[in-house]
């Protein structure tokens, strides 16, 4: 009688999804990379999700498999599709999340605005791209990078020769157009087995050195034509690429006025940790009943504005519970979200966020809030 | 380097305290009953809450113990308090919500006001209450009735000849004055060992054979001197009784416009329910940040009304989620909330919460998502 989903990946965000389900009465199952996952409390099993037979064994006892990364091998998921396994999203479309370069091929396939691009395998080729493109350009592991890991600004071939060298037959870098952007910004986006899809607003998000620090919903000045080409763009690429679950489209709003899209994530993503405390549905609700072929939920937001702040590195010792007698004195109204990580300079470890009608209170009970928290 | 919190008791207001634990980086152990409770996936220990050395061994890896419900005796919390462990509420506070008959003296002495009352032993003393209120009467036996169990309106002492035959030395039933009460209220109230203290805004309860079947955030005409009584009550008894923890007063509003005190809850109460979904900080959450003494949270509402339906009995077969495709088809704003529990007629299995700015639209949301889950 009851509904299982199993999760691959024991970090934060398979631990924001068992709040969830808790509360609908799914049974959750987390497959972690070790003991002491911030998922651990949903953990039952822990293994390598490269190993297809852990990951089988995981899988069989659970109604649907989904993720809580995009790193497991194609080789595991085409196989569990092919023993019966139900897994959201397909494989076939979380290739274009596990791959730049597919990923690029496919979106200008489908239309969809994305920066200039090339596949290089040779300094010659980077040469070229670098002359086309004014001297500069960002380039790309196809696969493996995430929080600004695997990108790399370039002037010269010289500066990929090491990622050119290490290609093995069949591999190439991305090349991509550097990017002159006003701001970056996000398209989250839930779509069912069945199709259907929900958007939630799109929202600016603030990097500082390659990894989120702040997400502002809605993003401030979207209303209007932008709000609908991110919306427009996130539902061709879910519907393209037969998306399920939660996906994020990262987007550049450039100087002169394009909308780019920069990333894919095909699972819960930063720049909706706000929907937690800040929508009638958050992200993480929403992905379990995709993925499950539910229903979606409305996606209105509770307060006209959310500020999320990541806390990157946390407390050295005791953890973010260890300032909350100060935190949560001065802010009240801010709701903090601690993933039970060891500190280590630069990692997500929590985040809070902040609702109200008034942007600039908002952002300044966030940011106060989440300063309690840094160092 | 973890913050500990132990829950005595594996029901769902132990199950609900889970998500707010994981969204604060807490560690949540429940001490359950039995195996497959409600709040299973944080249950560290089974056992029987009135054995000490079971009790005393959950609770020694714990920064705070806390309750799911009032029964565990007094004995023990007091050997648990003795020994050093750290109890909230404390054992002085929570006797008054384990004996009628002592909350009903000590309320009295406080000056709060509740309905006429007497402690009987005997078939005279019962008549002579009845000649007073014109011959009818509410008789509760002092200790372990909840959900109208332990509650009898009676006209005649023959009614409670049974209770009074089992009565131990020492014991006593309490007789109350049938009230004529125009509707039921609740306030709900969260108070730190420090002495702060927060309140939500006073609701209305509806009760469908002595069960709570639906509450209405806030009480509708309930804004001035209905709310500050209630708001004061509830202080007053917090003060009063040194509460630490949530507390719910269980109020009736008669129909000749008194506030009178029926009972008291030390622990998260059914009308509070709403509060997980429409207010800044759910009374699941309060009760952690009270019992470990952290500043209290915001306790304003997400929308102008929240309506709560709890599911009573549910589905015989597939428990709620096997309605979910149809009740969150055509509800989708609203809250849906399982506690993993077996059918039983008129068993508290879940509940649903809508909010929004029109209290009728509310009401609808909540009653007809509510609907697909009865029977």
């Amino acid at each position: 009688m009851n509904t299982v989903v199993g999760v691959i990946g024991g970090g934060q965000l398979a631990r924001m999804m068992v709040p969830p389900a808790i509360n609908l009465g799914l049974q959750i199952r987390v497959f972690a990379e070790s003991e002491g996952s911030p998922a651990q409390i949903a953990a039952t099993a822990v293994g390598d999700y490269t190993n297809f037979d852990s990951v089988f064994a995981f899988a069989q006892g659970c109604d649907v498999v989904t993720f809580d990364h995009e790193h497991v091998p194609q080789a595991v998921l085409t196989e569990l599709v092919r023993r019966g396994i139900n897994v959201h999203p397909r494989p076939e479309a979380l290739i274009f999340a596990q791959d730049k370069l597919l990923m690029r091929e496919r979106l200008a396939e489908l239309g969809i605005p994305v920066p200039g691009w090339a596949r290089v395998t040779n300094a010659a080729e980077v040469d070229a791209f670098l002359t086309e493109y004014n001297g500069r350009a960002v380039a790309k592991t196809a696969r493996g990078g995430y929080d600004g890991k695997g990108v790399r600004v370039i002037t010269a071939s010289a500066e990929v020769e090491q990622w050119l060298t290490a290609l093995a037959p069949g591999e190439a870098l991305l090349l991509e157009e550097f990017v002159e952007f006003r701001r970056e910004l996000a398209q989250l986006v839930a779509r069912r087995p069945s199709g259907d899809s929900v958007l939630w607003p799109v929202v600016e998000t603030v990097q500082q050195d390659g990894v989120c620090s702040e997400v502002i919903a809605p993003a401030p000045r979207s209303v209007g034509r932008l709000a609908d080409l991110a919306a427009q763009i996130a539902t061709d690429i879910a519907d393209g690429l037969n998306v399920t679950g939660v996906m994020a489209v990262e987007l550049f709003e450039t100087t002169d006025d394009r909308i780019l899209v920069n990333e894919l994530a095909m699972r819960p993503h930063n720049s909706g940790h706000w929907s937690i405390d800040g929508s009638t549905t958050s992200q993480f609700e929403q992905h379990l009943r995709a993925v499950l072929n539910l229903p979606l939920g409305a996606t209105g937001m509770m307060e006209p504005w959310s500020v999320m702040v990541n806390v990157l590195g946390g407390p050295e010792v005791g953890g973010l519970p260890s300032r909350y007698a100060r935190a949560m004195d001065t802010h009240p109204t801010v709701k903090i979200h601690s993933y039970g990580k060891e500190s280590r300079p630069g990692r997500k470890v929590g985040h809070v966020t902040a609702s109200g009608d008034d942007l600039a209170e908002v952002a300044y009970q966030a940011r106060g809030a989440s300063a309690f928290f840094q160092h």
